[in-house]
């Protein structure tokens, strides 16, 4: 039997995850884990490069992030779930990685840039900085083959298949080198009409979110702003809603375009139409959700049994890893 | 009965160990064993932030190093050594204060400045430019209260000091602020008058020579060059022997002075007496290095008990932190 090729993803614990997370991500990461062996990483420790100061946060952010996998379909007997500070052979990787990348490089790396900015950083801290290094060590502690990746994420993976590269350039054969499974999942809109839903933006919609609370997002959600009465002709190319339409609801979509350029549809009919559609895909995730919160103890057993399993594949990997740099006892 | 306090110390792990750091480290060492619960670390993280192209020269250092400082009269059942590779905790608080200083921060720092203009690196590694931070784990991962270390050297334990109050203040009292021993140990010259004794300098004395190399070494050894024979007047402040007269034949040193400005004694029965006296110190760590070398498998196991011990006490060190920054499991 060949064995099956494992991948490496993850989620930064910053806070619940939302439709954006589902479309851009976990939709496809519950297709992937029947095909390949999964590791799903929570990943705290990169969280706190941004979050340091609200630990408060990353700790609900821990469970949160966790039961959205888990709601969505992530199977933890296929899919192994693992709480990135409890595994000391990344903390160590990154130690050695760190031999091998310069200030520079990094520094220059156009998503650290990009980032930064974005975060209103001028004086960036070592591990903020270096996350990228420590990236490396998330994929290669569990040897994984592929990392299924937006484009934006594309000079992070090309660095850790450097760094790879030059380790067994150095110390001899050791690392798997990983390769990029590009993922060509949409980019979901926020529900204000900013190209991205962003939890910092207000304009998500949670995956643990009410139907109630749904139905009153959508309400609130930017449509044609030239559209003054339901029976005016709208312009689906500059609506939200119709662009979710196109992705949660597919079959009714080239119906509702035709009524709203036709006037034969109005808004608020057609956001109810959306908050079904939204609710129907939630509601098994729901279900799952319901469960998992009522049994806590198991979500951290499933934490707990994912990141056991996770320290003996990254200490078999140490082992080989003080092996190849000729300094195990 | 109180407990003793702990320090911590060490050496990188880049080759054997000479008397320049018998004068300024070991010998006091010894001494301060008695008093203080004493943590040594074999450096080979460190080592490895100049050394990653010779891995081969960390691997047979790990070995030198430990037996120089066995051989001096360290006691494994006082001291506890420590392989620093092995001490996963060190590398997980590496990551964790990685989170709390800027790249700015290490870049201005003078020590920083100097070795890295002394290695001629102007695109510094990350593990380069951090390891300063590599060091504050060192130090809190075993709670050390004390660091003996001289006074260049303080900017680094100001800055671990900095790490554990902004780590305490952020996430509650949970590490040890340490506190620097300054020891104010001659710095010991080359014996071919630079200032000082370094291995890549050539000008070395090992704890590891034969009686028959020290004496040859001496030989060698820079004299005041405006004496041409045995009988002319000799200065002895510009003389690298009489400076170690001063510092290994502290008995004889004012007779030898005055007899070389009177030239009564010959640079040649000068060095012989150095060379005695010399080896006098060192035909005692000469015979604990000969019982080391013919029971490897012993000091093996003196690193192994050592960094278990120090594994023990890092673990129990990370659960507290990872307690105070909810991330636990």
């Amino acid at each position: 039997m060949e064995q099956k090729k494992r991948i490496l993803t993850g989620d930064r614990t910053t806070g619940k995850l939302h439709l954006g997370h589902y479309v851009g991500s976990l939709q496809n990461r519950v297709k992937l884990q029947d095909q390949y062996d999964t590791f799903i990483l929570l990943a705290d420790i990169q969280a706190l490069t941004t979050h340091f100061e609200n630990p408060a946060l990353i700790r609900s952010s821990i469970y949160d992030v966790a039961i959205d996998n888990l709601s969505v379909g992530l199977d933890p007997e296929k899919a192994t779930i693992v709480q990135q500070s409890q595994i000391t052979s990344i903390a160590e990787l990154t130690e050695i990685y760190s031999l091998l990348v310069t200030v520079n490089t990094l520094r220059h790396n156009p998503t650290i840039k990009t980032e930064a900015a974005a975060y209103g950083y001028d004086d960036l801290t070592i591990g903020f900085l270096g996350y990228p290094v420590s990236q490396t060590a998330d994929i290669t502690f569990c040897g994984a083959n592929l990392v299924p990746v937006g484009e934006d994420q594309r000079p992070h993976l090309e660095l850790a298949r450097k760094i790879v590269r030059r380790f067994n350039d150095l110390y001899g054969e050791t690392l798997t080198e990983p390769e990029i499974l590009l993922s060509d999942c949409p980019r979901l809109a926020g529900l204000d009409g900013n190209a991205k839903m962003g939890k910092s933006l207000g304009n998500a919609i949670y995956l643990s979110d009410d139907a109630a609370t749904v139905e009153q997002k959508v309400r609130g959600a930017l449509t044609d702003k030239n559209r003054i009465t339901a029976h005016d002709p709208g312009d689906p190319d500059v609506c939200v809603v119709s662009r979710y339409h196109q992705t949660f609801d597919r079959d009714e979509y080239d119906e509702i375009c035709a009524s709203c350029r036709a006037g034969s549809i109005g808004c608020v009919a057609c956001k109810k139409k959306l908050a079904a559609a939204l609710n129907t895909l939630l509601d098994p995730f729901r279900e799952k959700r319901a469960y998992y919160e009522a049994h806590m103890d198991e979500v951290r057993q499933i934490i707990q049994a994912g990141s056991d399993k996770a320290n003996r594949v990254g200490n078999e990997t140490m082992r080989r890893v003080k092996d190849a740099m000729q300094i195990s006892l």
